[in-house]
């Protein structure tokens, strides 16, 4: 992280090649990770309870094959609200609809930015018609949908 | 998941349970998971197994915050390329530069979408301008930035 | 139709062979077909009420040259709906178009996707104009007009 | 057929009757459909004799469903040549690629308007990025997927 | 004029050639006129009330040079209403607006194309601002402006 | 800065007048417009012939109704250049396609905008296809139709 | 025609020169600026009084760089509004909120385009959202961000 | 300026309104700024240097008015190159046209934004035609014009 931006101070290289190995596999043991470091596991602890508690690690999630639990179609969606001041009230509503899985307020055209993931174009059609289009504010959406995905991988912190 | 499509039928609903459990938390232990479905925990192991070797489960990554390591700007890139059929060789070129952390075939009127992460607009403009616009075949690209990341969360099984 | 994606399993390549032969001329009679295929009559006449009870077939339909019936202009229609909940009752309406040919809910930018067929510019001013812009809930369209059809054909199920 | 614009004179009401009906029903025998308009059988056959002659009409076709014959994408693409000029050459080898069922040159932003017909978001990235896209003079292409059909049939002539 | 499409029946080559040199210049005596096409002058006579009476000839204009009457901006202007069905009532007062000289329905996303004739970039927000955008119906406009007129010409009928 | 545009001082109210008249009806005789101004008819031939001079008057112009001679299709274009800097060029050939009417250098996203006039929807592929798409150096044209023509008037000059 | 633009006549060389000097360098003594154009220092005095009498000059301005000043995104917004006709109660709000350093109504497709600078994207996000999107009759605005400042300069006078 | 963004440590209360005081005017004599808030001339000697010295000061700028200057058009450009590496080329080359005020590499579709200052629409054409659209690399720019600047001012420090 040669970067010239400054970082957190409190943040060193140990740290990062700590979270460089649980960002590949999070359930690599923590005995394996000092001795690849050549640290003791005690210290693996101690950092790992630091970056929790400066709120660096959030979690740590099992990655699934969407395809392989009937999930076909990936759609993205950019939104137009009526009223670019209706962002918090939409935002609440959408969150209600279990299909959107990332949201994000971007500059461009759209207000929102959406991912969402469906079983096929039936479902789609009804998430969108039936409950994304149908939220106070809304006015109309983009949608495109991925053929294939080429690259889905965690940042590269070295 | 009462949807009509027809699932994978080596998936049963404690499958989907258990998977619903460790989507929400990877580091759950099994013991933990066994308890709360009322199951033996070489139960979980089996299942656990079959999903692995099935493919749903690809393994398990630790979530961290960006902005807590210094990521400031996530930007999402919509490329067009000089001919549609460069999208192989553009791929595996777009893969060596580490910022991207998404990249799909779409449908629309861009041919790749991707999604990357930067440390500021400086960094941003460096990784647009000298690593992906000289990419072969990349003629040029529209670029749009979060300001805000209001969901983000792992497809509800349920 | 060596393509991977499982097919219904009624539906067999003698099936095939007969639906290639009838979309390409619906009055080919069964007798003929059957030489073809080298089966009895009676073999197609099973088939053919199988496909027509599994709604495989859905009639059949004389081709006509529009524009020897006069009908000299083709358009397409992208309709912006001023929100997207109003698709049902919008569609119900746009039924009522004789002129309206196709119809769709698509992705992309537009709401809905329509083919009309007109006499003439000035029908299509008075389409666009009287009928379909007062349709409550749509608020504007963007037409394209065919100046040459060089594709129009069945799909090939082989 | 009320409208202003002069029609051929050769095509009188009784010809558009029987269109009329078998733009319905293909199959309809001329028995009754002589029955129907109150005339001879062989007023219905010499008017048919007419009528392809003429070139109105041009083959009957049978009409099936695609999604139960596993097509379950109907995508329609805007396409860019990299000059007007080549519209002609692209359009020789489009008519190779099989699904495309539709294909029109048009006003607006894109040179070519095509439907295509694919099995599932596989299938059409096949289609899109192996075989259209590598078309020489296609320089991109611009798609949207249906997500309903809501409304199909002949054009009316009454 | 040897293009397929059927002509008015009316309209002889002879019309057509009177035309031609009117147009050309509107002042042309009728005597030169004659001359040139080796016809007396009571046939031109005859054939210009006949184009009259047709309402082929809608009348003569002088041609002036707007910019040596201190009109320096020509502005395009495609308008979005906010209803389609609002055209004829927005037209009715955009024809008060005198700095209006050419309005037309058009295909494509706008609903009204229109040319303005200013003195200046101050007068041409003035007609937009002030005039054109509070039309009742008019939602929005896009405006783009000529830098140099290339090409201004009658049709040519030969 | 030598670049301020010279202010024409020799127009004045009369000359105003005269042309107001002549833009209406270009046919008006002089001793006509000498009465309605109450001027002698010698100073209309004065200010007549110092217009000319000065370039302000440019000619007369027959106006046609282009239908009444087949023409039924008004189109406009937007032409987008391989390079901004081959204007001059493409002008220059573009000069030869007798159904361009108008052309215009503009701001906005086109680089070239003309109006074009055809016989039918025929005749305007053909004019894009084989004769404007083909001159070296236009990438690629957006056409819209003129479906109403509403609005078609001199410059106001009071 | 009372509408053309008054030729300023009392700007001459000298006073172009005098201003090019300062334009570069406000705080150039003026016996300096006398000493190089060879002219007495009463006569830059009694030029520089004119040119402010006549509004050519409006004052001086420090140039500070705003990053250095914590300022690190410069942003570009087109704004639509719901009305064209709202543009005056628009900018009158506009010009309460600090952020926004530049505002012009324009042509295009945008009623309003402003320049705004912010701190950060956070920031960004914040004028977006509850300042310039709660102005009443802005409907949405399209935002992009500069990566880069390669040039920023004064009007070349020579 | 209570931002939540970490300030640069050397810039404190004083050097802000310091800033601020020359930021309205730059010519307001140090000993006024001094009376002003209270410290020695001697304080704003030493502090107009540090800043002057961390970049923060980059000179000082006579603002004119450029209407007054015969400037009548200020446009903006967006410009589309034909490959987004070529930016550094085309910024060189871009910089030898004085017209060109302000240039930005930015998000969203285009490579370049910039701001042009010119004389009347045919100055424009010139600058876009001759000047700019000549420049290697650069592919097609999209114009808009100002109307009416309506805010221009400083960053508000306070």
């Amino acid at each position: 992280m040669p970067h010239k931006k400054a970082q957190n101070l409190e943040i060193d290289n140990l740290d990062i090649q700590i979270l460089s190995i649980l960002m590949n596999n999070a359930t690599t043991p923590y005995t394996e990770i000092a001795k690849e470091l050549i640290v003791s596991g005690g210290t693996i602890h101690v950092r790992m309870k630091k970056l929790e508690e400066m709120g660096v690690i959030k979690g740590a999630s099992l990655e699934v094959d969407p395809q392989k639990l009937g999930f076909d179609i990936t759609a993205f969606l950019g939104i137009y609200l009526e009223k670019g001041s209706q962002y918090n009230d939409a935002v609440r509503q959408l969150k209600e609809i279990k299909e959107i899985v990332e949201l994000y307020y971007t500059t461009g055209s759209w207000s929102i930015f959406a991912k969402i993931v469906c079983h096929d174009t039936a479902h789609l059609r009804e998430v969108l018609n039936e409950h994304i289009q149908s939220v106070p504010g809304i006015q109309r959406t983009e949608t495109f949908i991925s053929l294939e995905e080429s690259i889905k991988r965690q940042i590269s912190l070295e």
